[in-house]
């Protein structure tokens, strides 16, 4: 990789970042000393040698970070960002309680288009903050959080939710369907938003729409995002509703592809593991909001060992309750261990690496994200280790995942430019955020 | 409680202290809005509304922390704190090879009293600066955690090594244990420094000093902390080569006792929890550690039910990698929820009480730490919860316990001196440390 780097021309940049240890996720372990990263536009330019790379390139700005790890933009790959307001709001409960007593009769009373807004911006705010470039996000009112985003400069899947029922968003599924078609189009040709079918569950989506979703997913080239074998519960009462289970269902119905996004999936068994396999499917793991909800706990290393694709998302701040894909890596590797007792399984590498090129696998996107290489557009993020809780620093990869905070992340790029600095959140107004964010805790609280 | 807080005399005070948020730990689910706490010399001298102390007391210095919460100072009840120059060198690995191929050797070739003094200074740092002011040390050379400890003003219970086998530290039972009940003579009256007998684990100490252990302990009334039922491994050897579980064994050896600190046990079945709870016994639950070394997971709630005095531990860097009470809350609530598949176990509430009254209690100090209270030592930490990743804030304790990093500590005061004051450490030199540690990763790595 280092070897596409070495530019023998004069280039000019916009940045050229001198890092101490710089991750490219090209290869596990590689971990890259006296290397440089250049961007120009939205790309990476360069990545090599820092005295070949000073030498060859004119930059307008060269920023050193002595004590840093510059590694791919993290991809938070599920989520439901405006349920930020709802942080904090129902803890400690179980899912049904959760669910019927606070979550949906708050989402009842309080989401629209304002809400959805105001908790994306400040879902977007955390994540940026947090080193995250690109994040999943299903919910109603997708426009609204796609506005949002690209003002942010973040990038955005925009799961558009699909269910039976009628809510504030839409009255039935031909209309959900319908409204994911049209954001698709008006979305299609745009760098930072991308549109994929959200129906929420297999238990509030019946067979006539998910085989509809199906075609037109093929059809339009877009994923497939839903919530999968999320608990026990789920899958006993589709065994005893259908006779099958809910995974199986879906691949009846067609769904089974590398189009396939499977959430949570914390109840799967090995022919299960094959079939997402074979089928190139892929697994979105979330293993805070799984422990927090006590649905299970996925089984990490099997997926590894069978080569499905696996990526990484924090769920909703109502569920997690925080957007810290640095603490989720770190929460992927130790579930992933202690779920089967081997301290060896899913290590820091498997986790920086869900969290970095699986996101961009799924997202359908790994050739232009999820790498620090040459040619791919200029996510990254710089993580200040110079810190007491980080020493010593023997494995740069190690301390990131098992002892650095997210509040180290000292500098993001999103498409070549630059939304975090020295810490300091530079798309976003913060002191708004702060005063809105208490505003609507009063409505609702 | 705040009754006994409105004192109708005027009165002086070091600080007088106004959090947005008091959580005295004094009953569960008390947040305290509009109160203030003063500190005079070392102890908490009034807890009561803000407009009574402001008219009674005459502080010299008042510090208004409007975004904060207030609270006991978080206990770290089990750990190595030297150890910390061996974070991230060996991760990912199984317990019996992580430790015969890495930590063994490399304690074998590195320790003595410089590496337990660095180790145990960047330990501290990382401690205070977390809002940890109390922690359990277990390891060689105490003598030399104690200085740093004094020093640094943390307090700290030193569980001096025994082991059966010759280390650097000493050469038999009879030796480790006559180091510990020296120690003790030399801290008995030391407000910062407590001993505890530190017997490595039921399967490296014989029937002989457990025996004189418990016969000794009981005499000098201090308490005896034990790695005991780490993981299915030890259980089952104990069975096979005594015929009884290792808890078993501790009974009938005379320790089972509210003097005994069990460290981990994440091996016990119900008759355990009950024989734990009758004899006043504690647990030291360290959740991140049992995780990355696959150990098992402690059965908390179970603990709870049964009244148990359950604390909180992050273990060493080693094996952690951080030493981060607020994370290792976080860690506790969550696995004590996954473990069990229920979303309402091992609240945020309950895993506060660990770390600050469990501590407390675990440290039989429950009449001067542990709870915000007129009368007790002032060990209180503030926390700055008006951060993005943190809002909206419905319940302080959730906030804190789920959604805040433990870079948002902002005040930590020890013994009624201010130790971190603005997320500055005050109490110690933060680049010699770092530079400390860079040194020493060099040697070891």
């Amino acid at each position: 990789m280092s070897s596409t780097a070495s530019p023998s021309d004069a280039f000019e940049a916009d940045f050229l970042i001198h890092p101490e240890w710089l991750v490219p996720m090209t290869e596990k372990g590689l971990i890259l000393k006296g290397h440089s990263l250049a961007i120009r536009h939205h790309e990476i330019v360069a990545v090599g040698p820092t005295e070949t790379l000073k030498l060859a390139c004119s930059a307008s700005r060269e920023i050193t970070l002595p004590n840093h790890v510059l590694i791919p933009g993290l991809i938070n790959a599920h989520g439901h960002a405006p349920m930020t307001l709802f942080r904090g709001y129902a803890d400690d409960m179980p899912l049904q309680p959760w669910l019927e007593q606070k979550i949906w009769p708050a989402e009842g009373k309080w989401v629209s288009e304002e809400f959805v807004r105001d908790g994306a911006a400040l879902a977007i705010a955390e994540m940026l903050r947090g080193g995250t470039t690109a994040f999943t996000d299903m919910y109603f009112f997708p426009d609204e959080v796609a506005k949002v985003a690209i003002e942010a400069n973040i990038r955005v899947q925009l799961a558009s939710p699909i269910l039976d029922f009628p809510t504030v968003f839409a009255q039935d599924a031909e209309e959900y369907i319908h409204k994911a078609t049209d954001l698709n189009d008006r979305y299609k040709n745009n760098g930072h938003v991308q549109v994929a079918f959200g129906p929420h569950a297999p238990y509030t989506v019946s067979d006539a729409p998910l085989t509809k979703i199906s075609m037109l997913a093929n059809e339009l080239e877009i994923p497939i995002h839903i919530h999968l074998h999320e608990n026990a519960r789920e899958v006993l009462q589709s065994e005893q509703n259908t006779g099958i289970r809910p995974l199986e269902r879906l691949n009846r119905l067609g769904l089974m592809s590398q189009l396939l996004q499977c959430v949570h999936a914390t109840q799967l068994n090995d022919d299960e593991i094959a079939l997402l396999a074979d089928a190139g499917a892929t697994v979105v793991h979330c293993p805070a909001s799984n422990a927090g909800l006590a649905s299970g706990i996925c089984r990490t290393q099997a997926l590894l060992d069978a080569g499905v694709n696996l990526c990484l998302g924090t769920d909703g701040a109502a569920s997690n309750n925080e957007l810290n894909m640095i603490n989720e890596m770190r929460m992927a590797a130790l579930f992933g261990k202690a779920g089967i007792e081997n301290a060896a399984a899913t290590s820091a590498w498997d986790v920086l690496a869900m969290a970095t090129v699986g996101g961009a696998r799924a997202f359908g996107r790994e050739d232009t994200l999820g790498t620090l290489e040459t040619g791919k557009f200029a996510d990254c993020v710089a993580v200040d280790l110079g810190t007491i809780n980080c020493q010593p620093v023997y494995d740069a990869v190690s301390t990131l995942v098992y002892s650095a905070q997210a509040s180290q992340v000292s500098h993001v790029w999103v498409n070549g430019r630059l939304n975090v600095e020295n810490g300091r959140l530079l798309t976003l107004d913060t002191a708004m955020l702060l005063e809105t964010a208490g505003d609507w805790a009063r409505k609702i609280g």
